[in-house]
């Protein structure tokens, strides 16, 4: 099966500011060509005339069945008071209301532009399924909270379950998700790093979201959260890390030595007044910094459009400069960065040839895209979730001129609202 | 002619964080009733099942024509470096090119359910022309700079060409709208003034926009921009002033002791590398804070509803607080604050008997509304352009299923994008 994407302004993400006019031939669901191509004729023609042609976007950190509680008692005065709404209704879900709901996510993470997210979250197996059926690909966390008493029973108990649903399916993998130093011990992450380099997989975690975080871990523990892990060795796996809001210039040079990837959720730090995260000063270290949009409960939307879009305003005006965080930083960030945080980089993340057909459209067709003049401020700047026109994901088509080919949308909407309601009275 | 919208979800922006399921009744362009009515025909029916219906947004800062240079040398250094960029393409501006591109800019303001806006911008008759065609209403600025010569010049020689192109149309006024004390002397400020006060209207500006400008104005003045304006007697006219960035509590005191309002443009002062403004601590003054885009050239785009959410945002991570901007105050800045800075709350700005009918209806069954939970939050957090459903303007629809009814999008996109090449040949 060969598709060619013709007339599109490709941004292959593989060299600073590169952009051409050209196609992309894609062979069962590998990059062939890109660029000025020979061929000509293929089983498919997608014509991409006034379309930028991109990777598909990585959404490096979310908790996507936390759509179910999207604008559930968001203005919170912080975190922790909203954690505290927002766990007594987590002990409620079932399977089924995580199934729902990450359908429902997938549908708003594919409208976006986006094919691959790391997830973390509870009954993951469900979101599996989900995303299966969806055609997008994910890495999905195994949850670790608590002492190493209970990751050993969620390695024993529910990881096999998980394991079992991904089945030898490449779309997909494993990780240790460990929540935060706040709700899991050390020896919580002991267990759970010892298990990830066991398999061969990698550990996301969050990391100094909040000042309270970081004062409460000098409290107990004498250290940081980054001095804390680092103590006990969990830099030694690969790991990425959501926010990254408090962490100083020191422990910068931890994360660098461990080449620990930041995963920047600027909606949601903004939102729960987190903080700001130090962008600019990761990159200067040498640091990776992704883009996530975290669960729809904290942004509240799972628009990587917007997220790019939040990024790069914000940072801009943090380190008071543009040059903090240029267009094609933000969409380094959003692409390659994510797919390098998440082990995928030698599959997607960039349109070269060898690649997997990951690639999303944005119709520059619209009024607010007109004139294009400069393509990277064009997708970050002015473009948002309308302009994003066609998705592929390995070669397969997810999103049509914005209409979704995989997921029945408003039987998605209508399962979550029906699975809500009931949630609300359990 | 009456319409009769029904089964919406109406925030009316009457009172405090209040919303009804209910119907509105609109007889030749006035809100006959609202809420639950007693009217159940009428000439035209719209089923609003799953939409909210806000009052049509305010944009009360931009400059349409603008659109012209969207992503054009975007990432300069800050806003003199872009200036510097941006000024001598002006220079080459004629009266085709504005026109086409007001009437781009028209329709992506109706596209964000915007009916209104305050513009500034030159050879403006043709933004009105464009504006009436498109079926909404302007706040058109006859712009002022240099000094009380050149003043004089426009008040002669221009605004009377732009008030015939209005002629006796109730949607539009003529505004004084002088650039900023950077490029217009104080005498010129004087004069622009007494002109605004002669005619019963307001006065339109850029105030302490980035620091350079407050210091280069303590330098040239003794005084801040602020100080400067109130020594000479402008803020005892109507005022209304774009960015307010950089300004001191007692500057402050005295923008409340003359009633002027601030437009909050966070976008361009985000990207620009402005700052961030008090908008927290205007409040607590008492000032009016309304809402705007900037141009399309130093935001990326005119969206409505992506300003309210980085406005947001913004505050809240600014002021380490949600409550430094729940979405009921960032929608109030949005509609009502924005028609009471332009004079206008006695007509829009609320859905009410005896108002005009500026409506706009937010459609909700979409991946990203979904569940609703709060109203509030979801159209400012989770919403976007693609949610916006349809547009009344004086009772009059401009916007139908997100389709433009009275501006061909097409022709519009490539009549610009003609005038746009052919600028940069000039």
């Amino acid at each position: 099966m060969t598709v060619l994407i013709e007339n599109a302004v490709i941004i292959p993400m593989t060299e600073r500011n590169r952009f051409m006019k050209g196609s992309i031939l894609i062979k069962d669901g590998i990059i062939m060509e890109a660029g000025s191509i020979t061929a000509t004729e293929a089983d498919e023609t997608v014509d991409a005339e006034g379309m930028i042609a991109l990777p598909s976007f990585v959404n490096a950190h979310t908790h996507l069945a936390m759509v179910l509680m999207r604008n559930y008692k968001d203005t919170c005065e912080n975190l922790q008071d909203w954690l505290s709404e927002i766990f007594p209704i987590e002990d409620k879900l079932d399977d089924e209301d995580i199934y729902q709901a990450s359908r429902l996510g997938a549908a708003e993470l594919i409208q976006s532009g986006c094919t691959v997210f790391a997830d973390m979250y509870f009954r993951a197996w469900n979101t599996v399924k989900a995303v299966k059926e969806a055609g997008c690909r994910a890495i999905i966390g195994q949850t670790f909270m608590n002492d190493a008493a209970d990751a050993r029973f969620r390695i024993n108990e529910i990881a096999p379950r998980i394991l079992e649903e991904i089945g030898d399916d490449d779309m997909f993998r494993l990780d240790a998700a460990v929540h935060a130093v706040y709700t899991s011990t050390p020896d919580c992450y002991e267990c759970a790093a010892e298990w990830t380099r066991s398999r061969g997989a990698r550990l996301h975690t969050h990391l100094s979201e909040t000042r309270k975080e970081v004062d409460d871990c000098l409290k107990q523990y004498g250290r940081t959260p980054v001095e804390l892990l680092d103590s006990i060795g969990i830099f030694q796996v690969p790991v990425y890390a959501a926010h990254g809001v408090h962490i100083s210039s020191s422990e910068m040079d931890i994360l660098a030595r461990g080449n620990a990837a930041i995963v920047h959720n600027p909606a949601s730090n903004m939102k729960l007044a987190s903080g700001i995260a130090p962008v600019a000063e990761f990159r200067k270290k040498g640091i990776s910094v992704a883009l996530g949009t975290d669960g729809a409960s904290s942004n509240n939307n799972l628009s990587m459009m917007k997220e790019m879009n939040t990024a790069a305003l914000l940072q801009t005006v943090a380190n008071m400069t543009p040059a903090a965080a240029h267009p094609y930083d933000i969409l380094e960030m959003a692409t390659i960065n994510g797919a390098k945080a998440l082990g995928l980089d030698d599959r997607i993340g960039t349109i070269e040839k060898g690649k997997e057909a990951d690639i999303t459209l944005i119709n520059t067709r619209d009024v607010n895209m007109t004139p294009m003049n400069d393509p990277f401020s064009a997708v970050v700047f002015s473009a948002d979730r309308k302009n994003v026109d066609t998705v592929f994901c390995r070669g397969r088509k997810l999103l049509e001129h914005g209409k979704l080919l995989t997921i029945d949308k408003e039987e998605a909407m209508a399962k979550t609202e029906e699975r809500w309601n009931d949630i609300q009275r359990r």
